[in-house]
């Protein structure tokens, strides 16, 4: 992991804004302010490609009281487990549940998975967050 | 939870279009496919409100080696504890952790705390998925 | 152009919301705003897709005193022609214009001219906003 | 308009990646692809914040056959004049428009607007782009 530095030339008034901006987001510096959104341009990139090994979290919330949603989620989980790394399970309150899943594979085949259970009948709520393997992310 | 029934009117072709995307992403019916398009615009309603009570999950991708990061990143965790349900750690690789946390408050406070973990030096990606606490969400 | 009408069910909770929030947007009514719901994941799916007929709109923000710029984008327009249907042009203050172009074409080939004018040098923010040619989209 | 400059360290594979994509987008160097990073994310911020002078697109799609729409979609742009800037007119078929109206306020109330005219009924489909006035945005 060799580091290298490099410099850019900025309008100093955007650089006071940028500044403000990343001290409330709590960065310790400009590097590692760019540095992130770097990074992020490039795991936009990976995921609008499809094709790259990436990594996501699949958020569900639903009631365990919807009568056989628990099983059918953990058929379907079963069905992808390939792809799924692991799952957490929060209890909201009496009825809602909140299960968070990693998911790893190529991004397109990721996205399908997400589709199969936030479409799952019962599901309240679901959303894919796209994320990296960290690889070739130092 | 009681149950109602209305209509709504639309224009054939566009039904048909709809059945085959929600068809594709393995909706069981139109009204399942709908109540989630529904309940997704309340979710996005409370995001942009801020003030209501919100559930979320943080993901961040970081080396475990980097120096002082996985301590830094649970002092973090444990500063907002009260905010902070409960949080889940992967290995992605020999270096590479994914941690997520599942995060419930005001969106405008989950924000902060994202904000304030994404920012954490060392932290290679994170990111932000917002849901619901599922109440009011039947 | 035939309509058609379907029923859904939904819980009378969600419905109440769901109502208020769509009088809070302005919409007459529950089937003009379910339409949108349908429509808006509609156009998503063409723009994942990528190899459809697509119409966008591109927003550039930039300063005409910048050297060069204004032709070099005029040059850029040019070279694209046949995917830019048209520009208008606003002149925020003494330095800054904003030009927006209305852009039609596969999906994948838009973002690429979207990408080409975003990146040109000097130009200090763009974007780009996908919409749907309206076909078969009543 | 006084330009700094100041260097950055990033590890040399992320570099490497970031340079790949850069010039897939077309960037002439690294400086104006990090400045647009930059100036995107004090863009983000400002329309969260909400009560800055901001700048933003409406796009609608409708078919101007649709009874009463042409008329009630300008006597909602005489309404709001104050904000609306200008609007250009796009004839996209023999029955599809597309306008696209530049709008400068409030981020809160450009937000307000859109909302308004995209949920007016027949509107097929619309959308909000943000943007800046460009100042303080050097």
């Amino acid at each position: 992991m060799a580091i290298t530095r490099f410099g850019i030339s900025l309008d100093e008034g955007l650089l006071k804004r940028f500044d403000r901006l990343i001290s409330e987001k709590g960065y310790a510096n400009r590097s590692e302010a760019i540095r992130d959104l770097i990074r992020d341009s490039l795991v936009k990139d990976e995921w609008e490609e499809g094709t790259k090994e990436a990594v996501g979290t699949i958020t569900l919330v639903y009631s365990h009281h919807t009568r056989e949603l628990p099983d059918t989620l953990a058929d379907l989980q079963h069905h992808f487990y390939t792809s799924i790394v692991s799952a957490m399970h929060v209890h909201l309150d009496k009825h809602n549940c909140l299960e968070v899943l990693v998911v790893r594979g190529k991004a397109r085949d990721i996205k399908k998975i997400a589709d199969r259970l936030i479409g799952t009948k019962g599901v309240k709520h679901g959303k894919l967050s796209v994320t990296t393997t960290g690889r070739e992310m130092t």
